[in-house]
């Protein structure tokens, strides 16, 4: 039976995107936000949702940069912990090791031990609510060349990406099983 | 060792996101969109990016509303022909055999087969370049009884739902294992 919920912030599922800046003193620092995604071709382009109570959101404007950080299931942890700390309180790198590595093209750094980061230049913010979306142009894409294709694209296999299930679970998951070829298993309905 | 692949648009994972919208005629369309997701939590709003070609931009523009409905991994082929066929050519629901149920709270369908969907004002556009973002304020969230939780928020497994890999594998997954409790298992590197 379909019932009616009430107005819940939930997809199924969220990305688990790590966002890295610098603050204005040059201090490397990450959160954890899975409100984002891409969201234009050209320019190639990202958007994230922010509350201004984060220091990253204080950071993408002074430095008007960032970068999307995709972690593996191997830093699980190190992703968690990136959303449960405030960088206005402690130095997450510090804590969890991660290395913050200076990008050649944006004025962020990105995560070394991550298998890919999206270096992004701020091309528009949008105030919804409590929220502003951060739109950033993706200028270069920096990855480790054994998480890569033959084309050239990292694959969602190689990096062993990890999801968020919302507040439904409240749990990050693996990828789990390919249960079909995009712009292809749809063809077996037409006539 | 990190190289260079150039300003790609991908994270991993992308959601599958079918967006399901009245024409003016009042004929029920849907589309797969990779690129979105939650953006606010207060308005609580959803964001979805489209070009202007998609016959559902055009629709969003004329009824200002939208769903957004999550497919399980039984309507994985149903998911990837609405991304694969043209609104401005075909009738979707008819060639799937879905059902678009109107909507009591916007002026849009939902699809009936599918676990749940967010129902959508339409709050803002932001043309970025050749992907235009409409962000939808989620009215309410319309949702199988049986694949919610004690709290009452869709389960990301009792929904089952799949994910989109991006161009670097070009198919869909299931979601797979639990692999550690959100805000929770980060505090382990905490001293």
């Amino acid at each position: 039976m379909k019932i009616h919920i009430g107005p819940k912030t939930v997809i199924h599922p969220h990305p688990v995107l790590i966002i890295a800046t610098y603050s204005k003193e040059g201090n490397a620092n990450m959160m954890n936000a899975a409100w984002g995604g891409i969201c234009c071709s050209d320019p190639p382009a990202v958007a994230v949702a922010l509350r201004e109570a984060t220091l990253t959101y204080h950071n993408i404007i002074a430095s008007e940069a960032f970068t999307v950080n995709i972690p593996s299931v191997d830093h699980v942890r190190e992703a968690d912990y990136a959303g449960i700390a405030s960088g206005h309180e402690i130095d997450k790198f510090h804590v969890t090791g991660l290395t913050p590595v200076k990008s050649e093209v944006v004025n962020a750094p990105y995560i070394k031990e991550f298998p890919f980061a999206l270096e992004c230049k701020l091309l528009k913010s949008v105030k919804i609510g409590l929220h502003t979306q951060f739109i950033g142009e993706i200028i270069d894409v920096i990855a480790d060349e054994d998480v890569l294709n033959e084309k050239g694209w990292p694959s969602i296999e190689k990096t062993r990406a990890i999801l968020y299930g919302s507040f439904g679970s409240r749990a990050y998951y693996s990828v789990g099983e390919n249960v079909g070829k995009a712009f292809s298993i749809g063809k077996e309905l037409q006539g």
